[in-house]
């Protein structure tokens, strides 16, 4: 098991422009900022070890009865405390996918295989994933929609299939819907109103990227299983998610013009950083996320650096290799930075 | 496996004075205060996975390396992270002791035993444990120093004892020395000279009671043993101590002359209440923390209730029954609330 490396490293490269992690650009919302400051004194009692106001306000948001809610110290415990509770022993992953399902499947010593995403048909989920389930019947597949670093989707028939089998193969389907909330319609894609219908699926959810709060920490998972809930809170301390994400929480879910209006900006930027990066001749790929990933020159990453911008090298992630890029869409002005800075590198090369 | 009952509910019993969880009654120090409403903005950035400057000051604090320390959100995770890092199959706890050892363990599938501290020995740790690590060689043996809920503290040449022979038993030993900073002299109890001399320990450290931060959620863990020390991160989510807690927790290393008065007003106020629990008539063992342990009428913190006064109900620990209460050490003031209301309660008792 090793440490993976993450996008997002503004403490080591500081007044760097972060491109390399993907949070809505247009910043904190003012409520959850206020909500913040006037928590702050309440930060002398522990926090509420039922997260029970914020249960509650997701219950009404999500439209799930609290009891199908478990919250997390972001997304990121979410993932690692469904491994500890359902105990896997061998699991299938996409490849390549978020890198903390293989971490936190390695800490319960699962062990993984790998669906390859083909990167000649653009790395899309297809009907392998299917055939790998009836297969090998693994005990728990996680599939990120759409996908983290490449941005693709996977249609929502194919889910329906995949989870359909994962109830004959008694498996247990993990869909990571984090990135959901900034495609054009999430409601098209969403595999929410299965939750009241199986055991088998936990979706997870985060604030960090929907309301720019990465690092307050905030995320939930939602399951009809509620013993799979419940087993999910014992296996993680009681106190873990802080009595200021829980107030920032809960103000975030009433920002709904902050999040349309992010929505509608990263739609905006995504189709204007897709035309001028293939203008460019990068080769792109076809993202509906908040984030898009090309294949570029290998020591791009390192050369973007120079101009004071970071972008997220994907070599590390399983079935990738030195070269592929996922840059998050910011807000335009930070956009056109980045496209004149690709601009210099890239024109630069043509000329060797 | 059952979820566990806690102190400090102030989210079921609002506006109640809270006796039961132990915070340094001081409130908030004005510059922890100060650093999370500054670094409110920095949420949009993912925290720092190496909790660089953190981890910094922390050695500075404790004046150990770097390499040494595992930050958590809170000591909750540093008790979890390291169970699920050494995976111990068998351990040995104190009954009774701090609850979250066990889920801890179980949740890694550890068979749990006990020592069994003798009620009338006033529930003090001695040899027994000693004698019952060589008999059955556990994988890990969780101490707190001093004990939750007692109060009690352990000889630091019974640890030394133990500690030796955790080393030929191949027993990790557990120090949980989160209450340490509110005795007379931490400094003759606590074993971090041993961190550099062994690999069989790890040293619990909280910033939730020592800068009544609870709600922020900031712990540490302290070993010598630098590979265990990179378990427990592997086996963690990459973000798991938010931005916000950082920025606290450095400020908060700063705060010295907070702690100085928070531990003289709990050594003054200690003596206070231990008198005026005696003359009530109470079994009062014999703390030496920010909190009070003993034995009173069975529905004591049900009747405290009807004066708005939270008190913990200790008779869920392994080894207590119905009658045991811990109460923490506040101002003043406060504890001429709670001593009134207890006179109330048990004058009316002994006219029964």
């Amino acid at each position: 098991m090793t440490k993976h490396i993450h996008g997002g490293d503004v403490y080591r490269y500081e007044n760097y422009l972060d491109f390399s992690s993907n949070c809505n650009p247009l910043g904190l919302p003012d409520g959850v900022r206020s909500a913040i400051i006037q928590a702050v004194d309440s930060v002398v009692h522990y926090p509420d070890v039922q997260c029970e106001k914020l249960k509650k306000a997701i219950g009404q948001y999500e439209q799930v009865p609290e009891g199908q809610i478990v919250c997390g110290n972001g997304a990121a415990e979410v993932i690692f405390s469904v491994c500890l509770a359902a105990k896997p022993k061998r699991a299938l992953l996409p490849a390549p996918t978020f890198a903390e399902y293989q971490q936190a499947l390695e800490s319960v010593g699962c062990a993984v295989e790998y669906v390859r995403l083909d990167e000649k048909k653009g790395f899309v989920l297809d009907e392998a994933i299917l055939r790998q389930v009836e297969k090998t019947r693994p005990d728990v597949v996680f599939v990120c929609n759409p996908n983290n670093p490449t941005g693709i989707l996977t249609e929502k028939q194919l889910l329906e299939r995949l989870l359909h089998l994962c109830e004959q193969t008694e498996t247990l389907l993990v869909l990571d819907e984090c990135f959901l909330d900034f495609v054009e319609q999430p409601e098209q894609y969403t595999m929410k109103e299965y939750l009241s219908k199986t055991d088998n699926l936990l979706i997870v959810k985060a604030f960090t990227k929907r309301y720019a709060m990465a690092g307050v920490r905030l995320g939930y998972g939602l399951t009809g299983d509620e013993t799979l809930a419940q087993q999910m809170e014992l296996v993680t301390q009681p106190w873990n998610v802080s009595g200021l994400a829980q107030e920032a929480g809960i103000a975030a879910l009433k920002e709904t013009a902050y999040v349309k209006r992010g929505q509608e900006l990263i739609v905006g930027e995504r189709h204007y950083l897709q035309e001028q990066l293939r203008n460019l001749g990068l080769q792109l790929y076809d993202s509906s996320a908040n984030y898009l990933f090309f294949l570029g020159p290998e020591d791009l990453p390192e050369r973007m650096k120079k101009h004071k911008i970071l972008i997220r090298d994907c070599s590390n992630y399983p079935n990738l290799r030195k070269g592929f890029c996922r840059i998050a869409v910011r807000t335009h002005e930070e956009n056109e930075q980045l496209i004149n800075a690709l601009k210099g590198e890239l024109e630069w090369q043509k000329q060797l």
